[in-house]
């Protein structure tokens, strides 16, 4: 199973044309499957490496018979948590599907341990990697000469492959929702304002909102306790408000709870609304929280499916998974 | 890297001497190590197929020199839920230490996808699989001819090496903790009877808290809900206890904040104990909860060292890890 690639024509991977024409495995397969925005040079540069090493288009069946460790790497620096697991599951499922065996790697957000283990990745020779995180920001892409999809912690560079979430689209989603139901005085209390899913999520809700964005945005942690707090705070500052929406679900069931002992309803005198669909948290809510499922798990099996094409050598480009909108009691019960 | 193991007579495994024998890779483990209750007759056996084998002992720095995957399986029922993370974490951290990597098998709870993955395993020829799920009841062992260390999740074949949890104890020391504390009439909420664990903790506690047990335990579900309700049903019939025991955090959790609801202060009036230290739970609840910590990362790690033993023939046997005491506000606050 660990015959040596490269040596035999017909055992030619997409990775070795990229290295012989110099450019990233994305570049090269967008060149081989004519696709993305290229200088001709390029394109022809991959042509010339792909002809030179007798590389073969639609490589899947061929892929399939040899050549290939059929293993692909998983890394995180989530040590699998709340946000990559379901990333995770999901591309597992898919690659487990397309007989990929998945070996974890989890770098804890330690660059030491992220070298060790693409060094280890690259000795066995895995087809392939899956990269994530616990964060929908950006990361620096990682070095190495092998298929890399990002998933759900998208890579900075444009020419890497990436499947993220639409944090701003949930966000969107959840305002015109509390609109759509009569509120015209939102609050949106959100996590830290350091963190970009904290205000890319209270920015798209304010713009959503328009005048019915009855404060501005408040920023504290992603906690219970700060959505407790940011009751006390808000009641004093904006006492007629009817809705509160909040950057997370942890933030939300501080809300509920804190309006519950201050005697307010919930939703008959505010309405209140999460983000993220983690169920300890939206379900367990008193009342149970309306807020947006990001998807995680759609986000991991795109990915694998991706990372599948990207090994065979077939076009691939990087794509937006929008979040759904799950609505409960906590604005529309009663 | 994939070199036929057994055509050597240096590369021979302990696998190949158990198979020779006719016993399982823990008795021949076992057998050769001079441990462990064996009769005379099955030590013979195996020893006469490791000589005939060319099997050495002491084989971990034979063994890294060649004729190995340096490959281990991780195989959950739990869809990497939050008791098999944290195993799976301190496992996969010893076993990558250990220059082994480690390939995720997600088996949903379905004997069909088990199955798929132990196929799998065998075809890459991994030197070990760790076996792990959401539940310390034993589970039947999995069929397969290598080296198998069940963590967490025992197996129920006492030949096999397990690393599991001592529950009853974990219930013990939180019943001597209430005790120390001067609580003299406790009630226990669990959850399902049909659970082990929850019937596990429940007589544990009974039998160490003797006279100060104010009420039969009450089984119910792992929920706050549950802790919710069970609060209305035990002051109807028990109103002048002083403690409250639960069989997990979630269930905790939910009987402080009933009880806050009802006016009665946290430990002043009852004091509240959980089970499982889950941070999202212990931590959030008001007041933080006094519980036991399973030490699951732990679990994973000697689950490790012990599969590392197991692959190189060392002696190895089952254990059992003891949970910890931690003590928070909802036991000795004020």
């Amino acid at each position: 199973m660990s015959t040596e690639p490269a040596v035999r024509p017909g055992l030619v991977r997409i990775t070795d044309v990229a290295a012989l024409a110099g450019v990233s495995i994305g570049t090269a397969s967008k060149a081989l499957n004519n696709t993305g925005q290229l200088r001709d040079e390029t394109r022809l540069r991959v042509r010339d490496a792909a002809e030179k090493l007798g590389f073969v288009m639609d490589a899947r069946g061929r892929a399939l018979s040899s050549g290939r460790s059929f293993t692909v790497g998983m890394v995180t620096t989530d040590s699998f948590g709340r946000f990559s697991i379901p990333v995770m599951l999901g591309a597992e499922d898919v690659l487990s599907a397309g007989q990929m065996a998945v070996l974890m790697c989890d770098t804890r957000d330690d660059a030491v341990r992220e070298q060790h283990y693409l060094r280890s990745l690259s000795a066995r020779r895995v087809d392939g990697i899956i990269v994530t995180g616990r964060s929908s920001d950006a990361r620096p892409p990682i070095d190495i000469d092998i298929p890399v999809v990002y998933a759900f912690t998208p890579s900075t560079d444009p020419d890497d492959v990436s499947v993220s979430v639409d944090d701003a689209a949930g966000a969107t989603v959840l305002a015109r929702h509390l609109l759509d139901t009569g509120r015209r005085r939102v609050a949106f209390v959100s996590g830290p304002a350091r963190h970009a899913a904290a205000t890319r999520r209270a920015e798209a809700a304010a713009e959503a909102l328009g005048d019915a964005l009855a404060a501005a945005p408040l920023y504290g942690e992603w906690s219970e306790r700060w959505g407790r707090q940011a009751v006390d705070l808000l009641l004093r500052t904006t006492p007629d408000l009817d809705a509160i929406a909040c950057g997370s679900d942890q933030v939300a069931r501080g809300v509920c709870d804190r309006l519950r002992e201050l005697g307010r309803s919930v939703p008959g005198d505010v309405a209140v609304t999460g983000y993220d669909d983690w169920d300890v948290m939206a379900l367990a809510s008193r009342p149970p929280l309306t807020t947006v499922d990001l998807r995680l798990d759609e986000v991991g099996r795109h990915a694998g499916r991706v990372l599948l094409d990207l090994i065979a050598g077939s076009p691939v480009s990087s794509s937006v998974i929008e979040p759904t909108l799950v609505i409960r009691e906590s604005t529309i019960g009663g």
